[in-house]
């Protein structure tokens, strides 16, 4: 069921004031990873809760508790939740996004102050720190809500909403709340939810609408080396000891080839190869080895098939060195041998691949190679961080029903896309809920999210916000399965 | 011919003037490397030029021009140079030493304020930064002007001075000064000069005086790895690109082995085996791999053979891993893959190997090694400093005079030791002067010199002074070959 042409109508005879709300949310600088911005999380929260309630949401701040950042003990933003609508009759759909962004300063390379949204009428595309990432997707939600709310018509669906402004400091607290949330079941503000929502990833491409079904899970290492009581001046010890660097060195080099081939063994163990019908989602994606090495800025992809480069980042695992902790890291030449360095590195997983088997292999592994070194140094793994990887069934009705609304809006079919990273509170809503998760994205691939001149083209905002409300109509219309 | 007696009762009934004299130096903090800390550095060589005027010492305080520190430009601490005796029928001495320190704070670990310093009467040490580097063997040259003025007597040497206060910041400007000093003959501040006495370095251990006659050279590079544009993020672009880290790492791992071994072919061209006598040195050195551990805070030592170790300090090439420049060096997790980093590491050089020989051999084998990678990223050879290795005949009157004022003094025979580091200036005073260089240490091997908690045992300050002393009533005596 098409979105009625009176909503398409209303977003299109609003795009001013639309820009205008979401410069107003650019413009509270919502950094969840700086202490001396915390206020402005908290307002960013109180300006969100304040639009939800004039467009009918009933909302709750939930306390998420406490964290310690930079010396203080501070209280978390609030996830501010929701709810509209309660007709039994309807789906109930789950809608996530995060009101918190990441750090941004002028002097980090921003043509404009990334705090007041500039709108470059030329190129179409708004510039500001959360334009993209992930305001500007949460604003698209609102405006829906703003045209139903003014226009007198009824919303297809139960909306519910979890908003949280801690998702680029690591979701604290979110997860407890969600896990907690879901065991009260029809009491607790997720009961009834049908499906879940998330806007919070990007197309592949600049052009092409996209749906993503799958996201790689990781682990991350850092293995220990040390030696010395403290850092040794290399000229008077350079020789007459063993040295830390030299067997870090030595075992990073022992994980992974030029090539990306990890060299763990076992840690390929049942991955299946992509059959012909999964070969065909690749070949069919508007992708090109092009669009990667335009993205990286350097002509460094593993290989010139589109299909091989594609699955290196949607349904392969990869590993990379990320760097030294303890090392000389600083400009110019400090004769230094480091006392204790820590080598970091990281393995994205693709089903089945599971973070605790990985772990044990990849110990097991660095023992037997550290062994072999005779060294007198020790060694030491410290495993900081671990999550599954995440495929949805992309045939389920939610995916269905989001393709239609592309299709409706955009006039041709998305493409169907697992993505690198990890989005964790998919997982979160996936496992504690027990429903279908769709990540439908709003902007584009090179939108710069995390960088330096992030922004978002007004086509896909004005677009994205019709597909969210298209969406929701064919959410409403489609034949469930669920 | 031993120092008079009363020049020793001098130094012996003066103990409590003289550690004052140390704790006023002490209590300017003249490093060197803060730009902040400057006017101190001036403050410090007034002071000094104050001191050896007071003792008859003719001086003038040297501009070296400028330099560019943390975005300002400043003006270097002038060198203070000085010359006391005319006396054409004596050896003229040439004293080196410098004034400013490196940086210190209580926060870093020290026990005490660093500048101001803490004489325990217990262990006999006296606590604070400079007390052993460098500051204290420069007052050890004041005693003994100080003793000769006060109690009337005439040096038996003419001696010559050059002190300066950028020797821990790379010795700014000095070189330019030596080299066109020296080439002013009799007319300039150096004319006439017979041979050079640096005391800055330390015994090899916390007991034996020593005498110190070569230290080595050094190459440090970096070579730097490139592939994206700007940093990636491990997620999206994991397994799909060529990673520098990967490639930077492979490269790192091909230049020593764990034990040590350099694998640079042709690096070891022309070092010959230590002959009998040579060996003799190393097996006579007061010296075990038990002191070695202990320096080096861990059972870390490349054999148990202590002359095996002791050659690798001091006559074999070392190679040391320091760090990487551009990859991830923080705490915690973060999953980037490092556009441009950069691998830091240096060669310590011995006899015949030359920096220039060194550098091109590095070269060709890295880009040898890196064309095997195979790797669509790119690399770059950043040479940032060389220095020749520097070895002495220690056979020469200068080092016979020393040795022979450490039995007067000591009563017992130095050890005759070679230096893994190298202190620039004795090179540059060698090769312009081409008279005999001298290191005569006062402090000992556990003096933390650029560490926490820097000490100089009062024993050796005062018997360190009575050594200087000594030193030029053997050389004034001895038979000069020169």
């Amino acid at each position: 069921m098409a979105a009625p042409q009176k909503f398409l109508d209303f977003i299109d005879s609003n795009v001013p004031k639309l820009i205008d709300r979401l410069a107003e949310a650019v413009a509270i600088p919502s950094i969840s990873g700086d202490a001396s911005r915390r206020q402005d999380v908290y307002k960013m929260g109180s300006w969100l809760e304040a639009q939800l309630n004039k467009f009918g949401v009933k909302t709750e701040a939930i306390p998420l508790g406490q964290e310690h950042i930079e010396g203080q003990v501070l209280e978390l933003p609030p996830a501010i939740v929701g709810r509209i609508g309660e007709d039994p009759k309807k789906k109930t759909i789950l809608i996530y996004g995060h009101f918190d962004v990441q750090p941004a300063n002028v002097s980090d390379g921003w043509n404009t102050d990334p705090f007041k949204m500039h709108f470059d009428k030329e190129s179409g595309r708004m510039y500001g720190r959360g334009t993209t990432d992930d305001k500007g997707p949460i604003m698209g939600w609102l405006n829906v809500l703003e045209a139903h709310h003014n226009l007198g018509i009824e919303l297809p669906v139960n909306m519910r909403f979890c908003f949280e402004g801690m998702e680029e400091s690591g979701s604290e607290g979110l997860d407890e709340f969600i896990g907690t949330e879901a065991k009260k079941g029809n009491d607790g503000w997720f009961g009834g939810v049908d499906c879940v929502c998330i806007s919070d990833n990007y197309w592949l491409n600049d052009r092409t609408p996209a749906l993503t079904y799958g996201l790689r899970g990781l682990t991350y290492f850092n293995v220990l080396v040390s030696g010395p009581g403290a850092d040794l001046h290399s000229g008077i010890f350079g020789g007459a000891v063993y040295e830390p660097m030299t067997a870090l060195i030595a075992l990073m080099g022992k994980l992974v080839t030029q090539d990306g081939q990890i060299l763990i063994p076992g840690v390929y163990d049942g991955i299946k190869p992509a059959a012909s019908d999964e070969l065909e989602i690749y070949e069919k994606l508007d992708y090109s080895v092009q669009d990667l090495e335009a993205s990286a800025g350097g002509k460094i992809a593993i290989s010139d098939d589109k299909s091989t480069v594609l699955m290196a980042r949607m349904r392969n695992p990869s590993l990379s060195l990320h760097g030294i902790e303890g090392a000389f890291s600083g400009v110019g030449a400090k004769t230094v041998i480091p006392a204790t360095v820590g080598g970091k590195f990281s393995l994205r997983l693709v089903p089945p691949q599971q973070p605790d088997d990985i772990r044990a292999k990849v110990e097991t592994y660095l023992q037997a190679e550290f062994a072999k070194l005779n060294t007198k140094c020790t060694m030491k793994i410290e495993y900081l961080h671990g999550g599954i990887p995440w495929v949805a069934d992309h045939r389920h009705w939610n995916y269905q029903a989001a393709k239609n609304a592309t299709e409706a809006v955009y006039l041709r079919s998305p493409d169907f896309t697992r993505e690198g990273g990890s989005i964790p509170v998919t997982l979160t809503f996936a496992e504690n809920l027990g429903v279908n998760v769709l990540l439908l994205p709003m902007g584009r691939g090179d939108d710069g999210a995390h960088s330096t001149n992030e922004k978002l083209d007004l086509s896909n905002y004005i677009q994205g916000t019709k597909l969210l409300g298209s969406y929701l109509y064919e959410v409403a219309s489609i034949t469930s399965k669920a």
